[in-house]
């Protein structure tokens, strides 16, 4: 089993039966994402940042223009953290001490860097679209030269990680469950509604065969960690 | 119209026209979240961890075991950075570089302390339950004091913040509104699933009346703002 290795700085030490650091958990963590955060410092002071982002092998990209302040900083080679978070049902129990959530969480150390050659950012750039939209890069106009200029791509290869997770019932004291008092488990998850064209389309258009998957009601999560497994 | 003053930590500078200070903009969108992104830095190393957060007035709060790392270092008054971030939509466009995403974020910066005194403490963990669970505080059993020791609040008044917001169809380059290559916006929302009893409940216990606004579709977004604009 592939896994990373824990240090001080990523070990789960609160609830550690709760954290894995393998990749068989954590890829499919992150695969399932489309937004993480990330935490950098400027000056000593914290700054986090949500941000779209993909995966390639073990380690994580992100883009944005070249102007952006927090890419700009990046570039150089500098400590970030990156957050995955997936809220899957508030859990409800019988006293305030005991309610919690489900979650599937990844926490990911490494030293952010600038993608550096053109043939490499314009094909980490495709990776991305084709891995949220499979399909896409071939059915768009193919990117300015100007266009990549004004695009900057950061990637961070993973140091390490943990992945934290929690599912199932509430867990009460003993004495609790004879308490008339509902718990359970409320359900929460993110959901792709109908798509809505552009008022400026042309007419005739219609939507992609290869976004079938973004079918109204669709889990988001699911859908994007099939798009993910489908590249490969 | 109150708002923050940005300085150069928090004033937006890329797409500045998508930066917000006030409160009016602000606080709808930390009240309609429940996961924040708090970044901290230790011995040099940025971290950030997910967690669950409410707020009262300018001041944000969060929770969690007295024995957590996060919590005891940010117990001494140390510099924080909170991030609060809803996806809308996926913004599809004609070229690559156009696409994007609808989304509602929030910024804020300040300096994370301990919450003191076993009668605050108490008071904002019975916040918290209420602002999510309107009503529920009255129907559990009350908290024992070795919970309230075992746990620790953390409050940080939002010194600076800013909110970045992008709706709307994609913007495209105006040749490319004539290409054959569909452009929209494919929504994404945070919704609430059927409720699952514990399945030790106790037999004749229904599900509250208080959390009738858990109904099976609802956006989670949008309840969570009602909850919160109900406490006043």
């Amino acid at each position: 089993m592939n896994a990373f290795t824990p240090t001080d700085r990523s070990r789960v030490k609160r609830l550690h039966e709760r954290g894995k650091y393998d990749e068989a958990t954590i890829f499919p963590i992150l695969d399932a994402a489309f937004i993480a955060h990330i935490a950098y410092v400027i000056d000593g002071q914290p700054f986090v940042t949500p941000t779209a982002f993909w995966r390639e092998g073990r380690t994580l990209y992100w883009h944005g223009s070249a102007a952006s302040r927090m890419l700009r900083f990046q570039e150089a080679g500098v400590p970030a953290c990156v957050a995955v978070t997936h809220l899957d049902g508030l859990v409800l129990a019988r006293s305030g001490f005991h309610h919690s959530l489900n979650y599937r969480s990844v926490m990911a150390f490494g030293t952010a860097h600038l993608v550096v050659g053109a043939a490499e950012e314009a094909r980490q750039l495709d990776l991305f679209i084709d891995r949220l939209y499979p399909g896409r890069r071939a059915e768009l106009r193919p990117n300015e030269t100007q266009e990549l200029k004004a695009t900057t791509v950061i990637r961070m290869e993973i140091e390490e990680a943990s992945a934290k997770i929690r599912t199932g019932p509430p867990k009460d004291d003993e004495p609790d469950y004879a308490l008339d008092c509902w718990a359970g488990v409320i359900p929460v998850a993110q959901v792709v509604g109908e798509a809505i064209a552009d008022p400026l389309l042309k007419a005739g258009v219609s939507f992609p065969k290869g976004l079938a998957g973004y079918a109204p009601g669709a889990r988001f999560d699911a859908l994007l960690k099939d798009c993910a497994d489908k590249l490969g």
